[in-house]
């Protein structure tokens, strides 16, 4: 199976991709880790992302605040599919990464999930791992079908919950 | 090779969706082109993502403005991956599309590209398909290289074009 | 007397549904609440839509936050009114998911009130239903003079509480 | 059956509300117009919203831009619905008007639709009336027919639309 | 010497309004303090403002929140200064207060200072009083003096102050 | 009579002073232009307002666009009130202009009016100049009552209009 | 002298360095110009900064729009002082490119003019070379001397213009 | 070698330039600290920029929050470059003094770092002075080197970290 490498611009980053990662080991995905920053460790990233399709990738996860230029950095050195997450550390609610991240000049595009989204990162990532892995796609419904279970039991509870105070 | 599928929510999209379609075409990409809303006929666009995987689709791209539901709604109804592009046809920058299709709740992704980014969709949606297809990614580095010879292009011209009015 | 239902897409929405709740017991109208969500579980959503009016509910209240696609969803398998409450449990202020609620394309509205707004979600919900029920429009004005009194209370406060530091 | 009544705060606002106008007459919903400003004329503003309820009408739909205090000073003399447009005459986007609309605090609630959503704003107002009125419901769902119609009729011709240049 | 009102939408108000009458004690300028709402007393609010120049009064200041429209229904009802106090109690920073104070059709200006400024609010009233009153234009210019030594008296301190951690 | 000061950053900003000019000429209150820029003439903005108390000013109103530092700039010089009308040269909708012209510190207010609003300039220019000059007043509610004639006037023809094309 | 590069992320953005380079050329200042995109030719933009201080360059200036990465990838290779022109070809008001451009991690600063401000663009870079060079020094207050002159023209005509219509 | 100085509007932007000065001592770049209000102490703001070139120093730095009009208020008076630091004690992220310090109109820049980035700001500052000091620039090298390894030994340890909880 391809990899999976989760990349942080810094490891206060970290609370946002443990959530990647616990997706990702919830699946039996294999990953990397590294924290490699664009603008203080260019050709760290850049050498990674150069280098990761030979190396057994099949999806980068690039986690990074402020002017959040990471997931655009690898993007340009790979052909492979660059997922993004704009993390809050800037700008309240992460405006700032957002736009640094989803607004991306045609021919380079990040896939760019929620503020802070770590855990559909990871989610999104197995998506795309699936799309020939019929394994791995009976497992995301399998997921799907416990998620929607979780809420069911909680619609149950709904109608006494409502009159706690 | 799986097919890609379009997916608008109105034909008034039409102009950003040409912009995938002429990626899809460019790659040699087999796709369809529909036009489901989210909110007029959810039906039709919940059994087509229902059975999308079955029918040989590997990846869905959805294009809606406003409060764009779309993508979400397909994502809902598939584990495949589903790319959104927020469309500007509401709040002007399409600030309501880009919310509406990137703050997806944890478990349900769209991999969200820039606001009427529709040849970032395609190019994404060819950049996943080729994690598996050698020859997809070597057009994909074909492509970058041309578009970055078009750069050095520019760049030659660049002297003269400054001094003109 | 028509039911309302308060349908939320998370239980983390609670706190701002039992100010609905809470509204909807003080005035006597029956209400059912329940946890539905439009990506989890966007089958039971619509479902409970469908049938809505023929099981002699009136009005839908639906609470969401992040891309909140929850009242648009019910709107479109009803034709009752659904109003929609955003949540702020995305961006600060919630305003992707007031976008997401209130920018709905034309066919298919959604009342809105104000981010996290659950008791105004209550008190329309009676309006609604007040329309043609002269006792409720009673109940209305009472509930309007009681609020008006308790201002004019705070009023006569006011002199002295701005003196205190 | 119950009147609607369309309130502008101006008439730079008609092409919005004869939208609104244009639904009324196709469901054949009595109404009436007026232009009553919240600043300029705030009497007849407000005794219209007072009587409003003993001269039949059932839903008031105001329409205003810029500090859109319209909807806002209607709802506070009435306990009828009342509908906001949010014009998008000051800002751009009319985020102005959204916020001054939308944003009303504890107990006097506005059902507010999408900027320049005057469509939406009638179809609400038919679907409040409509909690009561099985005729006009089944008017409802014919024309949800007719708009999921037009859809797929789009849907049938997208594949070759996408073609064009 | 003409008396000052200082009116909130609600008690919430009180700690920016507080800063306010501190000001106006400060200078010696009478003034009044009411808690009237928009929307759960307009009436109370309108005859206060509808009787205000007669009663000697020469400036109203309003603090509000959400969708501020308290100032707006005073200037409406007066043709005495108004000025405006948004209140950051809704979305985070005030922006719906902002909007909905300062954004005011032609005909009907409301002077508006910034989010949560109760203190420039109270020296703005001041100053239109001392246009035609030269002891308060001298205590103005005393209280400018007091501001600016403070300011000096940081400078001198600052090059240490900036050593500390 | 105390003299108005109009003064623009630049002679861009004409459009909107000259619909100030036009009020004040209307109520015969006599008024200076001037184009002083904050950043290009700062001493002769500064010396205006030093002596523009003792030269017979009452009110300054300053309109200026993109990082509006002028009506600021004026403020710190005089204790007159100084109104500032936010222009829309920069950001679209004057954002820009709007942040940087209300958001004064404590201790110098400008009194804020809507993006672009040279009308609402020149009334609240003369408002203040009321407060003190019962004959302004009287001209003042002769204005209200005008323009409230002209909304009544528009109200009769609504009916009318909207069923216009 | 040092000399100046001016760097466009892509040949759209023309209009805005035209604007620099008129600036560098009426102070005499060498400048070379080039389009190197961050994403598309990262590699030629790296190099041209990483050897920019030995080949006499003394700032470097990039243009750049939506996610403009341009400018923190230059200083990324560098430590010369980089300015960063936000471009406004994506998101109205270019808010994308600004945050973009602006919120730059700590280590590796930009210095950010206003949205499409060519001009103090070039001006910043003539202020920089300027600290160790008098004679540019004495240019700069030459040219503010012309451009406060400019001003005060307009200022003598402000009173007459001000009365066309 | 040149000085810099760094000027807060208020002593409460302290901890924002406590990072700056932290930056100077560092590279051993002679510096002095000022508190200076552009509002409340414009005289000596203006004094000190306008001398400042003369007294030694060769960059300017300003701090300030809210309407931030510091760093335009410095470079008014002066032609040396002036750095702004747009501080947060507004608005929620410090849109306001962003806006407000990066949007200045055509002849004045203002390098711009991100919102309370002060160690940028200083490190800005050094660059500048670096342009024509040689043994400043391999400081800088040597920092980012530092920086750079930091980086690295984090990516180090990354795999680790991920997996605590």
């Amino acid at each position: 199976m391809k990899k999976v490498a989760i990349i942080m611009g810094s490891d206060s980053d970290l609370p946002v991709v443990r959530k990647t990662a616990g997706i990702l080991r919830q699946f039996g995905v294999p990953f990397e880790t590294h924290v490699y920053s664009a603008h203080r460790t260019p050709e760290e990233a850049k050498s990674f992302a150069l280098s990761a399709r030979e190396n057994g990738f099949g999806v980068l996860i690039a986690a990074a605040g402020m002017a959040a230029h990471l997931a655009g950095a690898l993007a340009a050195a790979t052909t492979l599919p660059v997922i993004g997450i704009p993390c809050s550390s800037g700008l309240p609610g992460g405006l700032d990464a957002l736009l640094s991240t989803v607004q991306m000049p045609s021919g380079i595009p990040v896939a760019t999930v929620a503020v802070d989204g770590g855990t559909n990162a990871g989610i999104l990532a197995v998506q795309i791992l699936a799309v020939t892995d019929p394994a791995l796609a009976v497992q995301l419904s399998e997921k799907r079908a416990r998620d929607a279970a979780a809420v069911l039991k909680k619609d149950a509870a709904a109608a006494e919950h409502i009159l706690e105070s």
